[in-house]
């Protein structure tokens, strides 16, 4: 059988390792022949297509980014999308696709697969909000990144009786806020499933400094104020240029934090350093070991599923699962971290 | 209630991120005084403490090792050991220990609980080989010094056409071997728990070679040739700098591979440097987190327990569980890496 | 003789060398005391002092950040400034500074010693834009931080065939983007001390795709266009909460981008990340040797002088050397990078 | 012209951005054409090649290894060697060779430039110790290497009150010790330049106890006791598990210092890690400029000569410069480090 291969979405460490791990076994275990679609959906749609094989992936296993090239494209807003996707695929002799992607490209596939394409999904994101997985590749490599960079951070706010605010991925979850907010000793995590009240968090700016220490604020690009917290901060504004990172979360609360205790305060945005270069060590072996379960599926016809991390072991679940609705940080998971925030 | 706190056994990176989470909550939280008792069991065993607060555990969260030092006495192999426990614990004012530690350390702990002690454990090895736990910190921290140490190797490697060897931790179980093995893009794992056999493994290196690419082995430092595998483990041999370096099974193996194959073949120990230095983002979490647990159950009495990742829950489970016997990989758990072996 | 030793200026990795090597060579080999002044040049002016011994210079070696404190005070600025410090410094018994700092930080220490007060300077900037020595300690660190950044942008670049632009620091002059753009492999490097053309980098933008490979602009905060660029680059504008930094260069250099060649372009700026955290070995190395020969000058009676790398020789200049004029890249120094551009 | 490319000798971090830069600018700026030669002088002696231009240097930049691959064959060591690497050339129409090498690769470029072969030199060596160059590539990151492990090593060794020797390379030059030590806060650095007294060592050992902080002994590979320190280095001592590791003189250092002192004394050796994977950004634009220059010097027709840094300009210099004496520690850039020791 001939096997289609993609990856879509945001850049994320561990695309290539899962791609490898696909190949080398489907090759290897069960006899498959490859093709790679080029740039998520848009590779099927438009029938763009590269080689694939065992002699592609060597020595893509430490390389950030994905060798298919990804996209945002959606079949579904296109005209014709789905029957354009069944005829390339019947023109290529696919048989059945391995989908790598995020929240979109595996909705996208959890609607193909109920119109009869074979597909198996592959959860991806680094802000590790999909559900029916315990942990996504790519989220331990972003959580490392944030947390050496506040660790670097701590000694600047410490020399210069600065607060530091870090601005970090996450629009829906808090996620690697929260991990990174915890390994890296944050004074306090603002994540966008608790709204937050810039007057706690003004106080425990000024608790921090009575103890002698500067305090290091850890924020999700997601975080909003709760209503009625008086900080005038219409996030989603966007600047001249159509960004809407100026001007972000973490340069507002820097300057209403500044304003409001008198304390000079810098905001650090990390951005896409968080979703590029090689994968952590985990992610390698979580996004390998994800691809080896995917193509065993697809050995053995188990299409409209997903596979899922579950404590050690590789599951497989529907698409829906993982599609469904978001995962986000529980009321109880940020109390407990609370414990250090001041 | 004055809570005693100890750490026994080889470092680990996230020791002190424990001992940091144990009186952060408790102080806070359940208002505990706290004692620190120094280099493990000796402490208490001989009286020997220091003063343990929130201010002692300020900035140590990123710092490996323990400032509570650490030994591998035990106090049943001395007389008396026990009651000297007791009786110091008494002296102190202590109604409760967190023992932080591994198979010895909570060997102890699981005795002294069913002598009367109130003890809670806390789950410590890099080797990830203890039962009742998904995962114990300090693992992820070392996979990733062998990972990073494998992706040098290989440069060196295809440049100089060479076998290279990396001999990891990991005494009766393989899981660094296999973890950075399956990162790292080895060409073949050997653990303790699949004796292996020298021909297949001189065989892969021809076929790597074939291939034109130069192999990397992982081995444990528990691995040992299969019965009748004919590897004549000598030692007193010399380098090309007349050094003796044969001696462990990475350096026998290099050699044996050599002689056999004929390909230069180098062996690298990793040795002390996997366990030790600042913990990995995803360790300080488990740390935090097996912490801020251990002292809730202190809180609620529990003792006899141990605290344990499942999942992403921690969760309480009877010292029994993590001591009674040594989590080893299992064969699919190795099988599932073979497709990547040659 | 008592010492006095202070850090002035903004945060960077190897003060904490400095201060080592001064205090263990002046206590071991000169028999001096030490005393440490707060927070740069208003420790002596508010004599704000702490204790500063080997005992305070353990294990601070590899740690960023500063254990004296630091602040942009300038003594010339204040009434009485100078007659206060020399008052202070006469009350602590103080006679000799060692002066650790930039560009501020020295210049004061090149007037108190025209003035009479015995200082002898250590030169201190990430920027490395100190004339008199070959590199200043902090900037290698400053290099490395913005090399990895870099090097996890590229995958990011190519997999979604996106413009990134990567904001350094260098507000006079262009060392940490040259070498950081040249170590980092980027497309393009624009500094402060050759106003860019708009159109050539778009041009630069179009021949990269159309090579197929997405390009990294590496771009120094104080960057700016040729006059009639045609760019609208109001630099130094002030957002709501007076920050510069909001729609810095590197904002407004990738929104520029985009607008006229249509591609995707994103910005990242790495802000305070650079000046914080552990050195390199090359910073803690050069600023450990500063440390010995400021201490050395300081027993030699060599005062109103700062110490200096020549090649791998360490040497005294006299202060004005290094504050009296900028050290830029040369003409010749940044066309030897343009072979890569594009 | 067409010119030829090789690398020879050990692996050293940055040889690919050396390939890199002299292709692009060969190609760019001077019309070259270029032609790899495989192996080191095994190449043009064999007549081994591949084809090498701007392609094939892509993403080369941040590799570690050499895409040329090496040996340490010396033509000079086989009949006719140097008229088969004459005949050869000239059958590739090669007018120009570019040796990336150390002390033996160059050397033999010393004596083909003598015997009418154009080439030109760039020093290659981790070790640092080749003359008439402020530094060589390669160095820099593998004391990073050294210092990192050093750093992770400090922790293990105050946990358990243990010594800890780390051995690092350098056969007959102790700069990668020096630097690293001096950076990584050794208590002491034993180099091949000076002959070690072993009681003076343990007299260290016991010192740093007494301080209550446990010793890390940095040691080059080529350190060896003075004549008459009554060091019996015996081998065939086991370890701890049975392990005969007693071999290079980092394991028998610490077998020493341990039946001395009777203080617990491990080693670890870096070994091979210190040489592979990428290189750090000071390597990376230091060997980037020896590319640049060279080419440059092929250009000028300047052959029989080598690049070598100088503060902070690149120079050419005789190729006997670099092979005729090694460049070894000065008993005063030793005594300099002397202070921090004990």
């Amino acid at each position: 059988m001939r096997v289609g291969v993609l990856t879509g979405g945001g850049d994320c460490p561990g695309l290539n390792a899962v791609i490898r791990a696909v190949v080398r076994k489907g090759v290897r275990q069960h006899g498959f022949e490859f093709l790679g679609y080029r740039d998520g959906w848009r590779g099927p749609l438009e029938g763009v297509t590269m080689e694939l094989g065992v002699e592609q992936c060597r020595g893509i296993l430490p390389r950030g980014g994905t060798i298919l090239g990804s996209s945002r494209t959606n079949p579904f807003k296109i005209d014709d999308g789905v029957q354009r996707i069944k005829d390339n695929l019947a023109r290529d002799g696919v048989g059945a696709l391995v989908a790598i992607g995020g929240e979109d490209t595996l909705g996208v596939a959890t609607k193909l697969a109920d119109l009869g394409v074979n597909v198996v999904g592959v959860p991806k994101t680094i802000d590790n909000d999909l559900s029916g997985t315990d942990f996504t590749f790519g989220f331990d490599t972003a959580v490392n990144i944030a947390t050496e960079a506040i660790d670097r951070l701590h000694t600047t706010a410490e020399s210069h009786h600065r607060v530091l605010v870090v601005e970090v991925m996450g629009r829906h979850a808090g996620w690697i806020a929260l991990h990174s907010g915890i390994a890296g000793g944050a004074s306090a995590v603002l994540i966008p499933e608790q709204p937050f009240d810039i007057n706690a968090v003004c106080e425990l700016v000024e608790t921090r400094f009575r103890s002698e220490y500067a305090p290091i604020i850890v924020v999700s690009e997601g975080a909003m104020p709760a209503e009625g917290g008086d900080m005038t901060l219409q996030s989603g504004q966007k600047d001249e240029f159509g960004h809407v990172r100026l001007g972000g979360i973490g340069d507002r609360l820097a300057g209403e934090i500044e304003k409001r205790t008198g304390k000079e305060a810098r905001a650090v945005v990390l951005g896409h350093v968080q979703r590029g270069g090689t994968p952590t060590a985990f992610d390698r072996w979580l996004a390998t070991r994800f691809g080896l379960q995917a193509i065993d599926a697809v050995a053995d016809g188990e299409f409209g599923t997903m596979v899922a991390l579950r404590g050690t072991k590789i599951i497989r679940v529907p698409l829906i699962e993982g599609t469904g609705e978001l995962k986000v940080v529980s009321p109880e998971e940020y109390a407990e971290a609370e414990v250090f925030f001041g």
